[in-house]
């Protein structure tokens, strides 16, 4: 999906709600667990009660991984699912991968690039540790995108991404020096809810970048200041919303009740839109 | 495995030499590609071949995710039949993950835990960008390590790790920070042999830790060099080789190939013990 089709979705549906699928069958309601696939029939309700009201889906890779083979067999009958349900819907991998050349090739192969069995996501979350050769075998697809990690929404973000250099801070010098690798019809950046008041400087090195917005809601963040803060003339925001959606219920009506929680969220931001 | 293990099982093997499983189907020999599974064939056949000079090996994890559930599941099945071989092998996950806590937890399970259909390593390659609850839900497991980054083989390496703050590279935050986390019974750390001379400032700082050294071979780092300004006093090195031994002959011959190329460079590193 390229970024005019995205800003399209976002003014139609009038949304910019995206519902992570942290998928855990300890989590889910129990009368899922005698299904063949919980995983899968859980979030295929998930999809089909909240998909009115969100522009995205964000499958945490860890979920699935945690539960081996089997795990990835659920993540790719749920893809499956979700393209054939609508193409009008930006699916991001939730996987946090980057490392040296020839490996991130195929971690991005396995992303973008519906062979053998793997997936076919628009994006895919990275980290920047690793620099400009761990980042770029991402951004050689069309119409997909890199989220690379910018400042995270949990307490170690305070570790090392906002030590300062040269009178910048990490996650500073991350967007800036990654801004020579692709521009903002390629990539986009994680900033953590939690961190909402330092959007005001980040939207000074990336006006025109969309940002994926995780932390609202489970963990503390807030959407008012995030909108406030983030905003730009393409919406230019992404939340992400995980456990407080799909875990709102855990009876046979939980479905029901992510829809309510999907829909609490979109009428708020049709509000800013 | 605990510390003691590992530098029992280097003194006796006259070894520190780990075999990286980055198996590729458009790598490996031809003819195997008419088996049911290729990869774990390939896998069966280079264990068997190399076991004898080598004390770990290191699947990374791209060239399994990169088919899908089906290369999780040849994963599953060399991860089996490697502890079926031998108890006697460190087995590294090399997957450079790291996410918030419950994330970072669920990874943990997948790499540490053999319930469900998931695995059973001794240790997994981790990203230091998301800070201390990013890293420390894979310190729980008893006998289990975190590898953590810190400087790695790649030119992109000097983008971020490099960076200078408060008269200290954010490499060596990460070593300092890092060890107020675990100890060097818990923790090692990544370090690319393409920058051995790092390795005397790195030695500063680790002195205890063992190190995982990729990139000696096809990367381009030297092993005497390596071993200069690296070994300690319990050798402290893990020198990681894949594609120099893996694809060292690409016919019916391949495995007796990679096993004569992992003989010489643990010849090589006898001479060190």
């Amino acid at each position: 999906m390229n970024k005019e089709q995205l800003i399209n979705i976002i003014q139609r549906k009038k949304s910019f709600l995206c519902v992570g699928l942290d998928t855990d069958l300890n989590k889910i309601p129990p009368h899922l667990l005698s299904c063949d696939d919980p995983i899968f029939e859980f979030n295929k309700a998930i999809i089909d009660a909240t998909l009115p009201y969100t522009i995205a889906y964000k499958p945490n890779l860890a979920f699935y991984e945690t539960l081996g083979w089997k795990g990835l067999l659920s993540l790719d009958k749920t893809m499956d699912y979700l393209r054939k349900k609508s193409q009008e819907v930006f699916v991001i991998a939730d996987a946090k991968r980057g490392d040296i050349g020839n490996t991130s090739t195929q971690y991005a192969l396995s992303f973008f690039n519906r062979e053998q069995q793997n997936l076919n996501f628009d994006a895919v979350t990275v980290a920047p540790y690793m620099g400009e050769d761990s980042v770029k075998p991402f951004l050689g697809f069309e119409d997909k995108w890199v989220i690379l990690l910018a400042l995270t929404s949990n307490k170690g973000a305070n570790d090392f991404q906002l030590l300062s250099s040269n009178g910048k801070r990490l996650f500073e010098h991350v967007l800036e020096i990654s801004q020579t690798w692709a521009d903002d019809h390629k990539m986009m950046y994680v900033v953590g809810a939690t961190q909402a008041q330092m959007l005001t400087d980040i939207r000074k090195i990336v006006p025109n970048h969309f940002l994926l917005i995780p932390g609202v809601g489970a963990q503390g963040g807030n959407l008012d200041d995030v909108v406030k803060y983030g905003f730009n003339k393409d919406c230019g925001l992404i939340i992400n919303s995980s456990r407080g959606i799909i875990y709102a219920d855990k009876t046979e009506n939980f479905a029901e009740a992510a829809a309510s929680e999907a829909q609490k969220i979109q009428k708020q931001m049709a509000t800013y839109l």
